[in-house]
């Protein structure tokens, strides 16, 4: 039971970025420092924004499918980089032996809430209109803001769908004109609540908003809970 | 059996780039479109290189657990992004349902032997002892140059050390000077043949040598077998 699982594969990227941060979070200087991980990377998983919205097929029996293969791999805790499904977080959770660290919630948790930022969300239509973002917001008091479901949301579903087709510059485009709109509307702080927003975020102009990236905030995580239990020590069998 | 099963952590950097190469090797304008790969990311596993040469303990009964972790998980075809590793290949071969793919063939197929290219072989001292890497080239009537273990095969050494240790910068010019040594020894092409090279040669100069990277190889055989068998197609629990 000492091993990190990552159900991945919503997105690809967004998985293979989680799991750079993961190596490059852990202090090693020699392979046997580092974190034994599990990866169940399950792109064919249905949309998971459109089923919350009521137009697609529903992918809970595929995620519980997915946590069920990571639990047959013994894997002592779960970290899923993929926000929207985060909806089914209950559901997975207690149908895993392992337990489930909560995206949102690694990621508000990184805001200090008493220095008075404005919060903006960016994150798919799935994501918001199933509202944990903003539940873990209020629950540490703090206010949020959202993008104008006709304009800045749209660049921000562009933005997304642009990094799954693998076309980083358009995502980074549609990503930089979502955040000059954010910090229009009074934003200073900026939750990238969706996996693919950082990866486009690389060389995109983000208007000197302050950046909480959910995917590094998830993999902090992951990484303090591993190191907390020894994981990184040898003896990876036992 | 749907499914590619990638045997990492040795090292956790060379996974990720690994993971990288196999997405973006994927046609796919959506996640829908991509492959499932399951990882097992071992990273504990006994210094490979050191075993082959007598100084180090066995890895081989970790290796085999490794392969057979992979095969629980029910995938269709094995990459190993490790080419010390490459070894055992038998051994893990024969306990393994699933078949493997060898990282030095897949490498040396890339390589066009009627083109009279005089190539240099950069790998650990494990694997070269080993000798995989100059059995197929051989095998295909090809030549090969071998760094000086008292010159440049100590750069190296460096450069993988290095880039095991997240220090990238150090590992290019490592990897500079080596390849300097094997232009002044005749090299026109270079084989990558341990998957930290191919991250240090990135910002590395390579005084013009033709670069042929084992970790891509390897992901364009793992991407060509899983796309012939319709891997992408969903329906990926069927």
């Amino acid at each position: 039971m000492s091993r990190i699982g990552v159900f991945g594969g919503m997105g690809p990227s967004a998985t293979v970025d989680f799991l750079d941060k993961l190596v490059k979070l852990t202090p090693a200087s020699r392979d046997q420092d580092h974190l034994p991980v599990i990866v169940a990377s399950l792109p064919h998983i249905h949309d998971r924004s459109s089923a919350i919205l009521g137009r697609g097929r529903d992918p809970l029996p595929q995620l519980l499918a997915g946590i069920d293969m990571l639990n047959q791999a013994a894997v002592g805790v779960i970290a899923i980089p993929c926000n929207s499904s985060h909806h089914w977080f209950d559901e997975m959770s207690r149908s895993s032996k392992a337990p489930l660290l909560h995206i949102a919630k690694t990621c508000v948790e990184a805001i200090d809430a008493a220095a008075g930022s404005r919060v903006a969300i960016f994150a798919t239509r799935g994501a918001l209109a199933s509202g944990f973002y903003q539940r873990e917001l209020l629950a540490r008091g703090m206010n949020f803001i959202l993008p104008d479901s006709e304009g800045a949301q749209k660049q921000v579903d562009s933005c997304i769908r642009e990094v799954k087709a693998g076309n980083l510059e358009a995502g980074a485009q549609q990503l930089s004109q979502a955040c000059q709109d954010a910090v229009r509307q009074g934003a200073t702080t900026l939750i990238m609540g969706c996996t693919e927003i950082p990866i486009a975020s690389r060389s995109a102009d983000v208007f000197g908003l302050t950046l909480v990236d959910s995917s590094l905030e998830l993999a902090r995580a992951s990484v303090a809970f591993a190191l907390a239990r020894g994981w990184n020590r040898p003896g990876w069998d036992s």
